[in-house]
């Protein structure tokens, strides 16, 4: 199913490549015209991040990275969710290295995705809660299908965004309106997204999102693209050294967080929610 | 008729209990209900902010905090000013251990509000240059009154707000807006400020101003109280750490700055200008 | 030529004297009415900041400085283009003594324009890339000609803006817009360039853009001067700062990636082309 939109894709976007067939929860096809790369995110049912997953995203941007790629779109092969966010039975009932290693993977993800220094863009075809909004806001630009929601919404499930999930917000939105929807969790429609900033355009289809993506990446074909990537990286120098300076600090901090009862409670009502849901 | 006002507030708004009495200079009533409290400002004639209504602004965020209430409406019993700001009766020729409880104090109110883990905001029920400004930007939401004007105006008087007044500013203005405003002391329209956003709605009477605040703090309502105190906490952290860290410098620095005698003749000249002004 | 302009200025303008004759490069003109300095650079044919240009400049500002002008408008004697931005062939095959000399230079200019006390305005009468945007974003305020162009693009030349040029930039711009431009290299049109706020006001007429600087530097008339150069100082603190402990390395930052041979082969087909251009 998942090949043959690939290869669907392909058809329709002239001659690609797949590059990766080794990883299952994620695939980067490159399109060998543009040399822009696809980095789509596969893991059933909602891409929530888990440990596996993030292991892949990492490995596929380094590969993009190593590719000298021109481009990086990141997207999701589930038709209504770009990434549901942290995987939820990560963090209930954790296990002691298990959820230590997926903390650290999370961090990694990040510092590669925000610092790459290929130029990237979010496809979201779909809802992008939490996790999923990071990933979006961590790329330099979105565009969005109509009728979904993005924002980091992690006040409502009882949890507290760490200081690089804000700096990517940041990136984005204005001080006033980033720490007001933090605070509220707040999540977007697609319409306010596009309203606020948080992202910058829409597209009816996912096809049409993923060609506008590709426009905005062709804006650096003529620009140097090392002096491109020094100009970014050097922009974004002082978040991304904030998290580096602070990786264990953040790690710890964010292990005692989750391990409170209360917060272990909470995460369990959200999940028998999400079962009775599921069961209706 | 402080008291007929509260009582009257009560009557309309539903059940609510005095909290403070023994204080004079401000009041707290709690709506039990909501579990809003509201913080008037009451000292005459126009809640010049000087060192006893700090400390009883202090006192009543304090009681607010660990009382647990919902959030925090600030507002003025005065019909024309939220606070004039800074009791300039403070600052010319002043004694040397009272500038210095007053300033510490100052530090003291800012920290516990622009910090504080109840969610807050301003019903703007009057003028409110400098230090009013300051108390209404370091609220997260802000509601006025039409036909008044607020803004950072110490330019004008030959003053100079200090980093935190502008991190309070920084919080609300764009840096290229905030920082124009600070050169040039410039006070805000109403209609001005919503534009600009240094306010986010407006009202047409004190009650409605209350009203919008509340609604504003109830967007809250389904949030996890500890999640969003520490989102909050950790999006002004770099603001607040900064005073802490700086307490002291600052303080010398703003004594020095007042003691210097230009300074002293302009406020000696700008309160001549009031009396004259009282006396017409 | 030029001292035809700056007479027919003086006689449009009412009482001027012309303080510097023994620079070439630039003039500055004090209007004794209103104690506003008009600084013209007029280095012969694209105002290109050579070192030259860079020390008439730094003199220039220098003396307005210790003149207690009233503020200062940078604009420029060239009828198209403001500033062409850094001087190639100071950075093309380059003599070691002389970039060192032109890049500390460039540096001196930076933290006396921006952190100037004296309030500043860019009469921007023509193009206005990479340096010549610097310069302009280093001042409180921009007027700008229809049809000409003004953006940090030094991404298109293959080098990269400091961390101090992007100061400037986010001085001006929301850091989403400023990245992705800087990111872009691009260059704004006039019009573009006012709905983004990178301009403040546009003028039909060096004269009336002129005219509308000293407007905005007469709305700090009634402003204490000294309050008022504090607060810019103040605001502009940590741009400055971060600039003087960090002038060593970012002047062999420089160097090193300027003498890189592909940035050096770069600069070299960049030279050609214009040469050509030129032919035609």
């Amino acid at each position: 199913m998942l090949r043959t939109k690939v290869l669907s894709l392909v058809a329709r976007s002239g001659p690609s490549r797949l590059m990766s067939t080794a990883t299952k929860l994620t695939t980067v096809e490159v399109n060998d015209k543009t040399g822009i790369a696809t980095l789509t995110m596969c893991r059933a049912p909602v891409n929530g991040l888990n440990l596996e997953l993030l292991k892949d995203l990492k490995t596929s941007i380094d590969e993009i990275e190593s590719n000298k790629s021109r481009g990086l779109i990141l997207t999701s092969s589930n038709a209504t969710i770009f990434s549901a966010g942290l995987d939820i039975m990560e963090m209930y009932n954790p296990e002691k290295e298990r959820i230590r290693a997926f903390w650290t993977q999370l961090q990694e993800v990040w510092l590669s995705l925000y610092g790459s220094s290929v130029p990237t863009a979010a496809a979201i075809n779909g809802h992008s809660p939490a996790g999923g909004c990071l990933l979006a806001t961590s790329c330099e630009y979105r565009v969005m299908l109509p009728k979904f929601t993005i924002g980091l919404n992690e006040t409502q499930l009882g949890i507290v965004a760490p200081k690089w999930f804000m700096s990517s917000f940041l990136s984005v939105l204005p001080q006033r309106q980033a720490e007001r929807a933090l605070n509220q969790g707040r999540m977007f429609s697609t319409e306010e997204a596009l309203q606020i900033g948080l992202i910058d355009e829409t597209a009816t289809s996912k096809e049409e999102a993923v060609e506008k993506c590709a426009a905005f990446l062709g804006t650096f074909a003529r620009v140097n693209p090392l002096a491109r990537a020094l100009t970014k990286q050097q922009f974004r120098a002082a978040d991304l050294q904030q998290l580096e300076n602070e990786r264990k600090d953040d790690l710890e901090k964010f292990l005692f967080f989750i391990n409170q009862p209360a917060v272990q409670k909470g995460l369990g009502i959200y999940l028998e929610g999400l079962k009775k849901k599921a069961k209706k």
